[in-house]
């Protein structure tokens, strides 16, 4: 048995690891847009990156790295480095070398627009800026956003039936671009847990599926989603179970933090699917569901259009029976196998459940044991604004 | 050889044809909403309908007839007949039964909100007004309209070189819910020609993969798609190729109506996507551009941000690669395989252009010989507020 007690001190929570935030210059008005995450001791990575086919130079100067030990990620905001070929991958190159921080196959990580070189003076400039003895993990967390309205972060301390402990935290940023297969989303995480690279990679890929992979905001994948997890067995300690279950919160956290804070969204609506006849079905369907933009205005505009709902799921091409189908706004059930129970009464009090900030819509497909939750967000006026001119 | 010449009659260009439309109260204040499309003599029918496993109560009824010969279609808006099990196909055969119109098996067609009962006593009072010796095509598509902004037919009469003649001539309503796999989208086509049921069928088949299956507003595919194809062999006249490119530039016109009255939609885009690894592909990448929110909202902010056009291709899962991507707006290419060609006076260019009512975004994947054409509209406010509150 295990304990996961809450904490707030972000990537910093972990023994030994160091963070911050900087202004350098990318951002208008002295906005912070470069930050670093900085280990006294060398770490074990794992990753997880988008399946973009045009992924940004970080990443793919990251794999040239192979699996080598890191203790240093700097991170940058308002430039993707994506559809910059070979030069933006040198652009990485000649910064990192540049900088006159002593640390260890420094990792580099970028967000913002696509098909614009890096502005390496400024980021050269802004590493000279990095104390690295500061642990300041929020300052980091403000650094990465991009149209993220609130900064996100999170830190969990493990305690073990032994006596020993271990801490695991994390910063993100997200909004525009989250899709079920990732998004311009990024994610750093920290422990001081004593786990191997193999171990906690095959970990990673597991809770990713059900976390930053379970979650919409707009369907589109990005250049340069990424998910960095560094750990320096610093405590010593480690539980296989615990671990997992402190990611897991973890990634969980943030994910829902990304749809919440999803580019005008008011509402975070989790679709739960059921009885399909598989879990990768559900996992179609409930994705369906949340990309869906009938069902996202719908939402928005806090009419519970159950009929689109059915009508997204008969075309998201999994077996599906209007006879079978059973689907609930929280728990009252609108539509029953066949049965219409919607009615003018009902209408009005769906419509009391759609103007919560969090509610379920549950669809029970009735052909299987096949489950998936998708976490999506309402699509608005705001949606539209900030994305129809988001370069300038 | 042969001649098309466009003609404005509508459904009643093909001879022996008569429609109308008429208001039997389900819309409000008045408005048209039904409509019939009659032939003097028995017509083999084509079909096309949605691929959604919800498909509504009239595919359904159309589907248990069989292939008879039919001589009538009635058609309803405000109410689509989806979602309403056995009952709404009982609701269908009564009031067919109860119609005092001398028909041969007659077929029904609705669009509008999913999951109420069809207003039997409305629809039969509506049947009762119906006189089948008018020939008003455009009342009947008006009638037809649900969010659609204007109504949209389109004939042709075509001329063979041995002197005889035949016509062709549709009805369609589109707007939102427009699909690469069709859309709450109705189209009724009607033809003199003299031509068979099974090669009507295999035309009409291929001719809407490019035309109706190449255009999409939202992404979302309904309930009631339906694509109907009369032929009564009035004329006498007939010619594969000339009646299979006389029904693709109808649908092509109509599909591309449909997509210039996407539900708020301010421009008309072509997507063409070159050089993919096979067709499949090509389409693949060109629907994933028309559907992407990004791209979209870009379109209504008339900003040329070409990453997300690179970015969207690569999430597709289509083969591409950065150093062999191709991207032009109309004749300007803004990104040529590795080169960054976008600089801040040809953003000014690319602006101009994007102001226009249509352009193209054409991309090449340099990797094969697959092409394909997508059909697609910007995204703006209208469109959330269309949507946000559809059924009232």
């Amino acid at each position: 048995m295990y304990n996961i007690i809450y904490s707030s001190l972000g990537v910093c929570a972990s023994k030994g690891f160091f963070a911050d935030g900087i202004s350098a210059g990318l951002k208008k008005e002295g906005a912070k847009d470069m930050a670093f995450i900085y280990s006294e001791d060398e770490c074990e990575v794992a990753s997880v990156f988008t399946t973009n086919k045009m992924c940004a130079a970080p990443i793919r100067h990251f794999r040239e790295m192979g699996n080598v030990k890191s203790n240093f990620i700097v991170i940058n905001s308002k430039n993707a480095n994506a559809m910059t070929g070979k030069a933006g991958i040198e652009d990485i190159k000649e910064v990192l070398s540049n900088s006159p921080l002593h640390v260890k196959n420094p990792i580099m990580s970028s967000t913002g627009v696509i098909g614009v070189r890096l502005p390496k003076v400024k980021i050269i400039e802004g590493m000279k800026l990095f104390d690295l003895r500061k642990r300041d993990s929020s300052s980091a967390s403000r650094a990465i956003m991009t149209t993220d309205t609130f900064p996100k972060e999170i830190s969990f301390n493990v305690k073990l039936d032994d006596g020993s402990s271990f801490n695991i935290g994390a910063i993100a940023k997200g909004a525009g671009m989250i899709n079920p297969a990732m998004a311009t989303m990024l994610c750093f995480i920290t422990t001081d847990a004593k786990v191997s690279r193999a171990e906690m990679q095959e970990i990673l890929d597991e809770v990713v599926k059900t976390t930053f992979n379970a979650i919409s905001v707009d369907g589109d994948t990005s250049t340069n989603d990424t998910v960095l997890l560094l750990a320096n067995s610093r405590s010593g300690a480690y539980d296989k179970e615990a671990f997992k279950e402190a990611l897991f919160k973890v990634m969980h956290f943030l994910a829902l933090e990304m749809v919440r804070d999803g580019e005008g969204a008011t509402k975070l609506v989790t679709y739960k699917v059921s009885g399909a006849r598989d879990d990768r079905e559900a996992e179609i369907a409930a994705k369906a569901l949340s990309d869906s933009l009938l069902v996202k205005t719908a939402l928005f505009g806090e009419d519970p259009n159950w009929g689109r709902i059915a009508s997204t799921i008969g075309a998201s091409g999994v077996e599906a029976y209007e006879e079978k189908l059973k689907i609930s706004f929280d728990n009252l059930c609108v539509y029953d196998r066949g049965e219409i129970l919607f009615d003018a009464e009902m209408e009005k009090k769906c419509a009391v459940i759609m103007q919560h900030k969090k509610f379920t819509i549950s669809c029970d497909l009735g052909v299987g044991e096949g489950s998936f939750k998708a976490y999506g967000c309402d699509l608005g006026h705001e949606y539209v604004k900030i994305n129809a001119d988001y370069r300038t």
